[in-house]
């Protein structure tokens, strides 16, 4: 599976990935309104109408829905891969749920490679049921089922081997990726994976370690479908954890609203200009409400994320070819 | 919230609670026929019927809702908590989350008290939604709404601070209360937990001082509303975080399927044996499969889990007692 990335980010000449992590507060005010209007109006079925509460995540559910759909629509011919974020589907429930599902469909029909971001991780037999969740198949009723089925997934490490190797087992069977959590783009971030260890190396380095090897089952060309993500606002350890992992993909969150810049970026790539990914979230999907995008207007924030998306493409292209 | 854990436990004096990870296998034969009959007539509305797929994945959310209900029934008298694994329900995509959600309903109106084991977390903001997600509420259309609203959630604190906070300041608006992965039961646990720090003690106790400072804004009488998970398979170091974490209320997994004793847990008990509760999944609810309790028969399986569990809760009192 990292090959069919490594090559889709070849072909557009884009080393990003737009995250799907749509807040309410960035659905401008005609898409709520419309939706609210929708499920007012709707039926269950037969005649049974949604309780209040359950109407209200629904209508949110369904904003989010089309507030995707076009940020997908605009952005599916110039970017590579998308990364909607479970917790921001979660928090509505059933109905929030439902709209993952159907924005992860969607992409797929668009031919965008899905991360899914869910950072699952558990002891062994229940990392499977996440493993089998989100990138793989379940086995029910004589047949394998996909569920989720995103092309790869954000995975824990802090159980250690027995909480990713079903992951990895995963990525075997049925031709998937994972991206372990290394160093983070959070500000708290270090209070444990930096900790010095008494061998004289930082934790996230004993991760990297482990990355590395419950990667060298599942190579994929150059790179291993075991990837790692390293936040774009840690310069120094993206440099030192591309050294260390050679064969190690990075998913790098950070960029834009986190306050990481592409020159921060530049070593987190190969000599060869691959070898990451770098995600922007906010900075894309909510450029219509920040200059220099305001002028697009709330009925324009799809083309506002297109634009944002092209600058940042732009502004990695010459940060690589700069270094 | 911690205090009406305390004194369901000491009203049912049994410090167990009932894991809720129901793998298909554990689920009889009849029910699993029963919930393929009712499926294969289902409708979803107005003649449309499921595809294959959707029916093995609404079939198996169906069985394992009514193998839920019939344990939940046979045990809500004698144990004061469960605790549903949303893995072994996410693995059946939406319709195994719809069973989540309605036996999360289903034991608070048995009076339990119900931890969601969901080992999220995340970046702040993200945390911030996986916390409404499941232990506060969302803000949505003028409301507060309660997504999964579990009574204790558990947290992975590889994020650090940052993607703990969020957590802790839904228990402190909701009164709630979560569980933080410090020790974990799993054989490979120690990779990353044990490592010792250049500071002379191991990664897991500079994550048990962080939950003691995390926990120390959200206390409830004696013990904090942030507790943390130990598993029962480590006595030694049960026993080690039981005097550093004086203020902290453990969850202890690994009873019985993962081989941990009652005498292995003696430790884990404060003087006045409060202070932890210990979780048995496959123990109680797959004892039907097993002696002593195979006499029960699929259809006494239910009344299997009961006797499993008055036999674990039997266990723990002399463990306690004989210390």
């Amino acid at each position: 599976m990292i090959q069919k990335l490594i090559d889709a980010i070849r072909e557009k000449n884009a080393p990003v990935v737009v995250g799907l992590d749509p807040n309410l507060a960035f659905v401008p005010e005609h898409l709520q309104k419309a939706a609210a209007d929708k499920i007012s109006g709707a039926e269950i079925c037969a005649g049974q109408k949604y309780t209040e509460e359950k109407a209200a995540l629904y209508t949110a559910s369904e904003a989010i829905w089309q507030f995707n759909k076009e940020i997908v629509d605009a952005v599916c011919d110039i970017v590579p891969a998308v990364k909607p974020q479970i917790a921001m589907y979660e928090q509505f429930g059933l109905p929030g749920l439902e709209t993952y599902d159907r924005t992860v469909r969607y992409c797929r029909n668009k031919g965008l490679i899905i991360i899914g971001d869910v950072k699952r991780g558990d002891i062994g037999s229940t990392s499977e049921s996440y493993a089998r969740a989100h990138i793989g198949r379940t086995p029910v009723g004589g047949l394998e089922v996909p569920v989720f089925d995103v092309d790869f997934a954000t995975v824990n490490p802090y159980l250690g081997t027995d909480g990713v190797k079903p992951f990895v087992d995963v990525c075997n069977t049925y031709d998937k990726g994972i991206f372990v959590l290394v160093k983070t783009s959070n500000p708290s971030s270090g209070e444990f994976q930096d900790v010095l260890t008494a061998g004289g190396v930082p934790m996230y380095e004993l991760v990297a370690q482990k990355v590395r090897e419950w990667g060298s089952v599942s190579m994929d060309g150059r790179y291993s479908n075991v990837g790692a993500v390293v936040g774009a606002t840690w310069p120094e350890q993206g440099e030192k954890l591309r050294k260390l992992m050679p064969e190690t993909f990075i998913l790098a969150p950070g960029y834009g609203a986190q306050g990481a810049s592409a020159a921060d970026l530049a070593a987190f790539f190969d000599e060869e200009g691959s070898g990451a990914i770098v995600n922007s979230s906010r900075g894309i999907i909510a450029a219509w409400q920040k200059e220099p995008y305001r002028q697009y207007g709330p009925e324009g924030f799809a083309q506002a994320a297109r634009a944002a998306a092209l600058d940042m493409i732009e502004d990695l292209r010459q940060a690589i070819a700069n270094r």
